[in-house]
């Protein structure tokens, strides 16, 4: 009887929890494939590290070519990060007819499309479901639960550390600062965020879930990113007396004149289920012509999690290794559709303006959103008092207004004499 | 080139749709599958009927046997609905050979294992994705894409008419009867709706999610299950004071001590996802060991969402077909786990009691519940006057108490002499 043996490359948060859900779950994972699975082979950067998983030593190995040139290696796990290295493993192993398992959302991203074609020439099986969305089995639905679909959006939470900044800011109404320091303590957040601040984590993601959702190619240079950077608290309180929640939302759409691609802050209404993916939580909603709103949630991070959809993939690739079927690629991109920049797109907009108190003239403000067509939907005022600034805070919201047109007349606001600091501008997204 | 032939036996709401998803979106379909994929023959009750699918003359037929006996046809779609015809069509279809799928809870729920064999015996495939929460994926996802995990729980709302109900009554503030009878004329609901009302559906899908997710047969009649026909619009409304929504929910636990599967009304925190569930969608929670907490959200009924599921699946077999795999079967049973009875479980309890006003003898129901070892959360008091009646009503949160203590503390409450009608009781699900 074949038995599957599999090489990991890389022993990281990702590359243990994979191991981890190997060996305390090996009965049952045997037990649904009907065929003995065991790990030969662990790369690791280290050999002398102490490790918690018990694994004995001559498991483990420092050097790459332990895994690419051990003929009963069947699957190799690329669970290292990274992009140079990490792409010539996995082309070793395809050129040597090893299936590959990865987790590598910058690598995907990337080159999704470059390495499928090589497994698709050597015939080897693909997956990655790890790389977007952690736990959550996002990937595989759109390539085989959603098939009789036109898929019209894909959009959501897909970054959790952004989302468990923001979280905590809203309930412990505390500054991204002090909130980003704290979780950086507390290991919950990179030494160097900046990839998830920036939103370029999320765009990464967003680039492959469009790339398989709409079988048509998306980079992450052609998805709109905008980070959190720039979120205030002031801002986060405010949507939450109007009613909304603000989140960092990656937005995919499929349209007759081409896809757009974006990863920004929004507001959403307070009811709506993105508003209560909280901390850690990544929720994915796909939205099918067909089925309709569908959504999937789960931990987009964490060892475990993400480990589980790697194991997912591994037995995956196993019963197909028994049954010798053939196999199948997400990046299946028959499509070639044009990328529409944001400037087209239309959005209705948080907009925070402080503006010096008892001067009247909000009629400006108003007179420059007319001008650009931006019609208003409400507008609120709040007047402060800090130590002897006397202000009054206006929050706009508008109804749905192009963004060339938005961005020029927030532009032309923002230089009116009697506004003080920049604008805090924000989009909305009602429904997903 | 093979070419997939497909025939269709029911043309009702999900027939339909089925037949309108596989042409519509043909195009689509036969790019992602890279063959040419088509229904030869739909099998409909009444031939004379005027139907707004455009289906040549030429597709329909009366009889079953057109289908079954069709050389030509891979696949035979059930979508009939009933138990006795349907099995024996679908026992046909295997026996000559033909892949199926079928839409059909009522005949999964009692024959899923006994269908399972006889596809097993003959090689053909076997899918149903649409008997459990219309368009959402959550068979698939159970049976494909959280293998690694050891399942520990499986619930939510999955049925829509019974969700569409209680959001009416919680949003428009109306009762049972008025909604009913309202979604009644509407077509929402159907002339006898009690396997909805009664929570017997929901049971019947509940029995297919642990018999698949777990690896161990439950039957419906296993499934402990009460329904909503006693809720009333004051338990709504002061669940909402409390901040509570009420939900049916199915819930099935996979303890080392066996399974429970259970259906019935449960108050749940309104920041909990679950709650903003809302009208005909589903959402169904999956935690495993491993991935930690999953949800699935989606349309669970409706011609086009249930007809997405049936597509998906007629495709997944397609696929199958077309690239000769191993059938590969959702009852999976390699457990067989003991079925722990409702009155060994624990359970946080919401109850409403009307008590005559001025009597001073809440003393009494505290020591019952102190008799029992209820212990108490919460207690809150309305005083109401109707008419003449003046009443208090006390709404008493518990801690986590035995279902058969609790229910035994009820029964006393109940025949205690100052409590006016029955007792409203109501389990709590905090965390799913």
């Amino acid at each position: 009887m074949k038995s599957i043996q599999i090489g990991i490359i890389g022993f990281g948060t990702v590359g243990s929890g994979t191991t981890q859900i190997l060996m305390d779950n090996k009965e049952i994972i045997e037990k649904k494939i009907a065929t003995p699975i065991s790990i030969k082979t662990i790369c690791v950067k280290n050999l002398e590290k102490k490790r918690t998983t018990k694994i004995g030593s001559s498991t483990l190995t420092n050097k790459t070519e332990d895994i690419l040139q051990d003929p009963e290696i069947d699957i190799v796990v690329e669970v290292m990060g990274g992009i140079d290295k990490s792409k010539e493993i996995i082309e070793a192993a395809f050129k040597k007819g090893k299936h590959v398992v990865s987790a590598n959302k910058d690598l995907i991203a990337l080159y999704g499309k470059e390495l499928t074609e090589l497994a698709r020439k050597n015939k080897c099986h693909f997956f990655y479901e790890a790389a977007v969305a952690g736990g959550i089995p996002i990937l595989r639905s759109l390539q085989f639960s959603l098939t009789g679909n036109n898929i019209q959006k894909i959009g959501g939470i897909i970054n959790g550390s952004t989302n468990y900044i923001l979280t905590r800011m809203q309930v412990e109404k505390l500054s991204l600062e002090t909130i980003i320091e704290d979780a950086k303590s507390l290991g919950y957040l990179e030494t160097d965020p900046s990839a998830d601040l920036d939103g370029l984590d999320a765009a990464r993601k967003c680039a492959i879930l469009a790339s398989i959702g709409f079988n048509s190619l998306v980079t992450s240079n052609q998805v709109y990113t905008s980070g959190i950077k720039n979120l205030s608290l002031e801002d986060i309180e405010y949507a939450e007396a109007l009613g909304y929640r603000i989140k960092l939302l990656a937005v995919a759409e499929n349209t007759e004149d081409g896809i757009v691609a974006r990863v920004h802050p929004a507001l959403i209404p307070i009811e709506h289920p993105l508003a209560s993916v909280q901390y850690e939580f990544n929720a994915v909603y796909v939205i099918g012509d067909m089925v309709g709103e569908t959504m999937f949630y789960g931990k987009g991070a964490g060892s475990l999690p993400t480990g589980s959809a790697v194991v997912n993939d591994i037995i995956s690739i196993s019963k197909n290794i028994i049954d010798d079927s053939k196999a199948e690629y997400a990046y299946n991109l028959f499509d070639d559709k044009e990328i529409i920049a944001i400037e087209r797109q239309y959005f209705q907009y948080y907009v925070r303006l402080k503006v010096e108190a008892n001067k009247n003239s909000v009629s400006n403000i108003i007179r420059t959103l007319e001008y650009y067509n931006i019609p208003i939907y409400s507008i609120n005022q709040w007047h402060k008092e800090e130590d002897e600034n006397k202000y009054d805070e206006y929050i706009i919201i508008t109804n749905k207004s192009r963004e060339l047109d938005f961005s020029r007349a927030l532009e032309e606001i923002e230089a009116l004499p009697n506004i003080i600091d920049k604008a805090s501008a924000i989009r909305i997204e009602r429904g997903l």
